[in-house]
């Protein structure tokens, strides 16, 4: 392969003045400029890999979209992915929605003003349709959260399976009126969870009361409120399918602060695994979620797409759940 | 003030070249790009901001080092910072040195090659002699981190008197064989704990046992750890300082699992004030960090300073600590 040098050589210039040609200086004389062209089509020649990055203006820039990093799940991904960035020479930019669709957009708008080089959607907040058009800008996939309209590379969890699982052991466990918790918007995942957690119900026959449903559910202070709410009630929950494990230890830990009797008066199931669930008393039983794994494949992913080895349309990666006994149920 | 339009109108050519021109753009034929200079001359006219970003190659991106992003801790900061960050339009990206030396220079080499700003250093890996000369290419800041040597801004906490009176607090309770842990490195901040912590010790005339000195100690996995190392003492301290929830709720978490009474048999100070605090059982007596303050007055002076308002030099903010009390002590 023929370097700068050689260019230099044969149009009879300097190496400063190839080098100029190639970043487009305003002040190189139209003549040279004609040689150093000429010079570089006999010779084949090909800017370094450098070059063509400025050129192209990459960023090596990668931007993640989560709701909030303080959330230990989505602290964890970020940290996996992160650390695998860093290896492959790549900067990650936390991008916190905080639940806002306003600026879950101004984020995206970063792919159009060329200032990252892709993104890795671990939350959505907008509907997909406004979201598809930037993927014409830079490579976009999803982690953790899905969107079957999307035509881009998925990496995600059984959800449906998870939910159910986690209902089936409940029912199994001999419990029968169980309650259930959510956040506020209705993803794919959410709603798939949704599925899950039903449809343990119907194969088992047991009913539900709409009264157990409790949304905007999320954070622990969340959790120490549906507890509150629970004891109130005149027919009363025997369980509940937090889909949370900071909503669980908020519910176990105002539970011990009311002297409410965890599994006895109220089972709890979580979901993700954290850290947290080993360490409230009783322990908490919950879904685990293989945070490492997606956090890493996506990373893959979105690597593999910038150095142009992937596939741009729905390529899914399906990962498995499973439960993890403690005291809690 | 002329415009781009005053520009094109003057030259006789469209908008488009004008602006093809100013970005240096290759096909533009020679005559046209002699008109639109000498029209730019003739006007005094000046690229508006955005170009003039472009040409200053500033970023709108900080970088913040942190140990690990999954400590709650660095997550709640982070957290903050990204939201204020978002708010004045600039990227935040993350730098998790994982206890890393080269990692850390890796990462601080991203302002000598322009891909950042400036620099956020809630870390501190290497000595700082290594690290003064980066300051040449870009503000960088102490966050809660810090060096008595460094002649930069620094935000952080009074980590002398937090040791002080979480130690004072336990010989007032009549605790009198006092155990401590901490990390591996020795900062600032650390060092500054280690006088606190011993400053009490001498003011009480209480003794202190090398023994009960518990290094490289910062995870919930070391300090379920350190619990099972001290109940086979046989000179046991009946108290310990962890300089950490983590690593204090890990001794919490293993005490409910061998049956070891807390506080009676061993009583527990953390320090952070995490949210894991209050969900341990029994509940983590703890000093109380302003992470919220240190995060947001931290970006405040980094944006101050690439505005060009603020001081360049050993400006501190320190802010005070507290204790709460809840039923480990």
């Amino acid at each position: 392969m023929s370097t700068i040098e050689d260019v230099a050589k044969l149009a009879g210039v300097s190496k400063t003045t190839v080098s100029r040609v190639l970043n487009n200086h305003p002040y190189v004389a139209e003549n040279k400029k004609a040689l150093v062209h000429k010079a570089m089509e006999e010779l084949l020649y090909v800017p370094n890999s450098t070059a063509q990055r400025l050129r192209k203006q990459t960023t090596q820039t990668i931007a993640v979209l989560i709701p909030r990093i303080s959330n230990p799940f989505f602290s964890k991904m970020v940290e996996v992915m992160e650390n695998i960035a860093a290896d492959n020479g790549l900067q990650l930019v936390v991008c916190q929605t905080m639940y806002d669709k306003k600026r879950e957009l101004v984020y995206l708008d970063l792919v159009k003003t060329k200032q990252i080089d892709g993104v890795i959607l671990a939350s959505l907040e907008n509907d997909w349709n406004e979201v598809n058009d930037y993927t014409n800008f830079a490579p976009i996939i999803f982690c953790n959260e899905y969107d079957d309209r999307a035509q881009v590379p998925t990496v995600r969890l059984n959800q449906f399976e998870g939910a159910y699982i986690g209902t089936k052991y409940l029912i199994d466990k001999g419990y029968n009126k169980i309650a259930k918790c959510r956040g506020n918007n209705l993803s794919g995942l959410v709603t798939d969870r949704q599925r899950g957690f039903y449809h343990a119900l119907d194969e088992a026959g047991l009913p539900f009361s709409e009264e157990w449903t409790f949304t905007g559910v999320s954070l622990v202070e969340d959790g120490r409120r549906v507890l509150r709410e629970i004891i109130e009630m005149e027919n009363r929950p025997n369980a509940v399918f937090t889909g949370s494990d900071e909503v669980a230890a908020g519910i176990i830990s105002e539970a011990g602060r009311l002297d409410v009797k965890i599994p006895d008066e109220l089972a709890v199931m979580g979901f993700d695994d954290q850290q947290i669930a080993g360490l409230v008393t009783p322990g908490l039983t919950t879904i685990h979620q293989p945070v490492d794994q997606i956090g890493k494949r996506s990373m893959e992913v979105m690597i593999d797409l910038l150095h142009g080895k992937g596939r741009m349309d729905e390529q899914l990666t399906l990962l498995p759940l499973h439960l993890v006994e403690r005291g809690s149920v």
